[in-house]
């Protein structure tokens, strides 16, 4: 059965997002001052072949603590759709 | 008013995405041969302050034309909330 999983990475809410700062000022300094607390992520989707949803899942969830995501300083959330 | 916006930019589906093929043949030889057509994009996410949502909407898919997106080569999707 294939699903299609979806993962977004951010870094951990007390960790300095610098690309984060550097879209806000960029924005700002084109003129848009409405926007705030800027976040920088990466999503990575794909299409992954398991037996279930729930075996999809924890295979998703192994693969972001080993190659996806830096446990260290990233967060993730796992979609398998 | 403020509200939550999340832009996800992608390559064009005619692109070739290096950083997807990248992680696809990394999963591949950590022995996770199930997953197929990876994708790697960026997610941004900010607080915007607008009058309402049509507003907030059209004032960051302009952000997305002049900044946060390269329209050559990608495409975004955006989610106002």
């Amino acid at each position: 059965m294939t699903m299609k999983a979806t993962v977004h990475v951010f870094l951990k809410p007390g960790v300095l997002d610098v690309q984060g700062k550097a879209v806000e000022s960029a924005l700002y300094g084109l003129g848009w001052s409405g926007a705030a607390n800027v976040r920088v992520g990466r999503v990575i989707e794909f299409d992954i072949d398991a037996a279930d949803r729930a075996t999809a899942d924890a295979e998703v969830r192994a693969m972001c603590d080993k190659l996806l995501a830096n446990p260290v300083i990233e967060g993730y959330r796992v979609d398998v759709a």
